[in-house]
């Protein structure tokens, strides 16, 4: 299999491009991130790596503003992603010079999978090593939405989705217990689908609120405990709830 | 046979140029596509993906226009469906710029499989992992059409085809059922040949219809869904009729 | 032998360029395709490829002009035979502008020709997979040519020849038959020689006939019809003739 | 394994850009460097190889001025290291050029660090075989900070960190020891960490000095060997004061 | 072996250009050619592969003017003889434009030669697989040579020479039987050579003269049979008189 | 381990540079270099490969000037060892036309060693093959220095030090036996370090010598031959002390 | 070992560059070429390859000059010769025309040496497969020199010196028996060397003679062939008298 992976990125005898599934490990071998849209809000957040002790609090943000109604979080090659998320934000500053006009979400989403597509065909590069969730509002309509692209340059767009470390089972859990949500309900369902993965709570988790008249806001670490706190307190209440009646019998 | 497949696409000694038939593989584990071709109506139609369930209704439509009086549908990896798609777009609108009337749907053909086959040939790129599906009306007679090219970069002219995942067994159904159709019995047969190999019926199937006057329609779930019961009403009935006259014995 | 066969089209150790000879292979896979070259006409023939049921009749012609006077009849990979094509094309008409005067017949063989022979000796492409008939009228004296292309850009003049799947069997048929002919007597050559190595007779076989004063003629599937029927009567007739005598005996 | 490390940086197909990770290697080979943040101080300490004997003490300064405001130090190839420098210093003069403005120590950072990720994505050149330490005050708000760079081209902020040989002693002693320190205390720490992998004390090491007023100063040999007589004094104490009750007991 | 012969024309271990020694081989496996110099008339034969039955007699020659007084036979590689043709006829006019004076037979020999050189030399090429046999008269001094060019490089003056299949019989004939001729005396020198290695006489033997007033003349198949048979003659009335003495004894 | 020396210079898994390493072995097997900082002279030896008994004694000299205040004498690859010298000329020319100053010593070192690390960096170029030794004086301040590049473009400032073949016993020679001296002194120090392993003495030894005013002074044969009697007459004079001694015990 | 000569020249585990080396064993193929400097003469001589039968004695000469008072003789591939050769007189010519005065000696020695050692250091090239031997007389000064340059591009002055085939046998002959000799003398030691590996004498070999005032002039196969019977008598000769006295015994 390794014979495939030379020089450029080229198929393999049964349609594969190996360099881009290659990429996709180290998409999962990134942080976990997750994004949920709500119905006036949009969220990300993304697990903090168990930070090494010394490391400044006030270290580089994952979730990042492309434009001031679109942010991004990703998964992968940290160096990567900087490469990809300068070159999103020059062509955000561009469109509005040229077109007099912020760019939509889908079309952002566009040019980053565009990006990314480009390092899967040509020689001489390699594929970027990143899955991104993309979210914003347009600022024509005011909806809101939750994009992914991943290295292959194919982009999607959801309700609610993760990539990254253990994307699965924050999948699933999102399946299982995705609602419509507004404002706190939204924040509160993307923090309970991280702490899945995530084990030593709020302090692991970066979250990233947007809404269409404030965008972005990243939630202090107090915000999450408290978040984080009452999903627990909930959680207990649950299953005594659960065990109580089991009592009674 | 792997060591045929380095740095560019070269001919085996058996004659075969391998990175091609490698991108038809990616072809056929791609969603399948079907088109067919009426007198006054041609229609194309799609498989979704059985789609996350969290995934976004409202994401990224399987067929495009590539300008008014043509649309076009893939089967293969969609990053590298963008980049055509883009291509022949600017194509279209670059040449009603510079010639002042619009392209002929053999034109935009003949531009797609170029491209794709300027992929097979020079140094440092892959092919495209892409077959397509193009349907339109000729701008100045009037004649629908519908075209299918391929990795290769060959093209070629169908009243029915398709592409993709198990487009051998829609052909076969195509063959056999195939007969000159208009309106809505074009979409009918199109829907009944992707129900062939598509499970879930209606809500996996993306239809588009494209008349002379009305240009592309993308269909609502409702009407295939419609569709899709009237089918199957047909083919209860027919069953039941085959049986009928067993039991009248 | 494979080791030959990287990067660019190298030397074999016994002075073979083996890109060149599998790119032949490619060609010995294609349509059969035949040329006659009349005191009047020049006739080329192809086999279509018992072409799916559906494809559409009106499909790419195999024989196609480059000028009034001048028309190729290809064999080998259809998408490289476009972009050779298009290039010949388009070098007649530069030629008309710049020269004012119409090219020769060798002229645009020899044009073609060299484009084949660049690409067996720069490194980056592969060689095409492809050779061509071509058949025309001299702009100035008038007479009637028929050259031959292959892959390694060597090309050559005939009376008549054949190239593609089968090309052997047939050459051998023409080597036997060929007699000077006029009119309808070398479209009726061409079609026997076919006829030699495609089986369903009329409708798998493409025909152009060309002369001085009406340049290319596209035959109707029921011309063709009428001369292989003809054709058959013949047979059958000699056959009874010989066994005819044999009986009497 | 071998067979990933051709040509350009590719995937391995378990994630990994190996020669990012090879060009680790020749960090973990280089000397030890630890920087350490103080309130009002910033300081970079750095591992002088036992040089050679004859080598000029007025030699090469492993610590370096990328600007007034700004130093920078490094483990892994010295030749690598003078040409990220050069580009930085420019980078920074140039700022001051265009922007009239000084560059603040992110800015530089993310400059420095770009150039790193370049280097593992593009065809015909290695990654730079480089971890750096940079330090700096804000040049507007006046705030000290420590950034750290590697091979891959990702960076981080922190309190405290080494690179280099043996750095995970050096941050595992300054993850047991560090606190809030500033002044002549900060530059104890660093030393402090240094003399966990450095053998022969005070002359085998090289310390320089930031603050906001003064920039960078590198101190002088009799300067680093009083504070390493003063660190060995207070260890001999506490040792003798560890085992002075036992004997009193 | 086979190890040496990638990407660039390379040493071998014991100096050798392999790619240049197998181009010799595919000169090796080319068609006979001489050329005899006599006083006053330069002769070039070739052998004519035997011809399929069909072929145009009125083909392409193998002897060709690069300009009035120049003329070139090859062997080798047909579609790579083209290409050193032309752009050797094209030096010959800019040569005359630009200096107004026609070029003298080492010239164009050596420009010939300097092209071939460069393709073993450089990277993404390979070199021409042809020799080439170059007759002309000085233009000044009405001098006749005869040079011969290989796929190396090299370039040499000769009296009489051959290459292509079999030349080594040849160059032996020619050794034995040349002296200084004039005239037809040298026409049928070159002719006698060639029929050493090819069977069916003239019919497969292509012959041009070269005269300093009259330029090259391509001698009729006529002429050729003519001098073939007076040849045959000669040889068995050699033969008689040799056994005519023996019987005598 | 063959395998890491392929295209580019690529990093081993164990961090190191193959190419670079082997370029290292090439300075290894050249001509032994010495070089001596005195305070008021700098010298530089090299051992003369026995010279072929014809070549001319006038031939190349192995230590030459950069610039009137700079020379440099080197190991390694005589070809080499040209380019290098030739673009450090220019530059020392082109820094006095652009800046109107001489360059430092400094400054033309991290020049050279600046284009020796970019050919360890880029593709598509191999290390030179070469360290160097560099002696000037500081044209502002006329301080003396002596530094040494290697082929992974490292420099270091030395008082003494030596290079090629057999520099390790030279080095350790210089570090018995080296203290600050000037003048003749300086010059005596170099030979006897030359002495440790050039066997045939004075013959086999270039010599040059830099003092501040007088710019570079290559020894005269005879000024060679007449130290090397003088280091031999003290050697003798300095054994026999130490016999003495014990014979009058 | 064959793995370290693909694509460029590139360094083996023991320092060595294989194609510099390969390249060296063409030269040892090469012909024999012998240089010999007088006091007022400087003599080159190279052997004829046992000459074809019927090659043209006019052919191309071995030794070339470059300039008035600079010429030149090779040992390798001639192909690769002319290319050397024509970019020298290229130099020769621009330097005349710009500098308005005749390149030295060792300047085109250097010029030639630089190309030599490019094509070792660069992607895409080979090196030359030659050495030269370069003579001539000082434009100024009127000193005559003898320089030789290998593919290495290294290169060095001689008094005398030999390359190509056997040359270990001509310098040891030349060391023997060379002494300062000037005008006719120094052609005869020339001669005398090549005689040590030459066998048939005089036809095979090639002489040029240069003198400050008449330049390069080259023997008449008559004058080469006097001085062989000179010197076979004096041989002759020799031995009688050392064989005479035996004889007295």
């Amino acid at each position: 299999m390794a014979r495939y992976d030379r020089a450029i990125t080229v198929f393999s005898p049964d349609g594969h491009l190996f360099q881009v599934e290659y990429a996709l490990e180290a998409v999962r071998k990134g942080n976990a991130a997750v994004g949920v849209r709500g119905t006036d809000t949009v969220v990300l957040g993304v697990e903090k790596k168990s930070a090494a002790k010394l490391q400044d609090s006030r270290s580089v943000r994952k979730i990042v503003n492309l434009d001031n109604h679109i942010a991004l979080a990703c998964a992968g090659l940290k160096a990567d992603a900087r490469v990809l998320i300068n070159r999103a934000r020059i062509e955000c500053q561009s469109h509005r010079l040229t077109v007099e006009d912020p760019v939509t979400v889908e079309y952002i989403t566009r040019y980053i999978a565009g990006l990314q597509q480009k390092y899967t065909q040509s020689g001489g590069v390699r594929p970027f090593g990143l899955s991104t969730l993309i979210i914003g509002f347009d600022p024509y309509t005011g909806v809101p939405s939750l994009y992914q692209t991943d290295p292959s340059g194919t982009f999607s767009a959801w309700k609610a989705n993760a990539t990254g470390r253990n994307s699965n089972s924050i999948r699933e859990f999102l399946e299982k217990n995705y609602k419509e949500t507004h404002g706190q309900e939204t924040i509160k369902l993307a923090i309970r689908a991280l702490l899945e993965v995530v084990e030593s709570g709020g302090k692991n988790i970066e979250v990233a609120v947007m809404t269409k008249d404030q965008g972005l806001r990243q939630l202090e670490e107090a915000e999450i405990d408290a978040i984080v706190a009452e999903i627990e307190a909930e959680k207990a209440a649950a299953e005594a709830a659960k065990k109580g009646p089991a009592r009674d019998a």
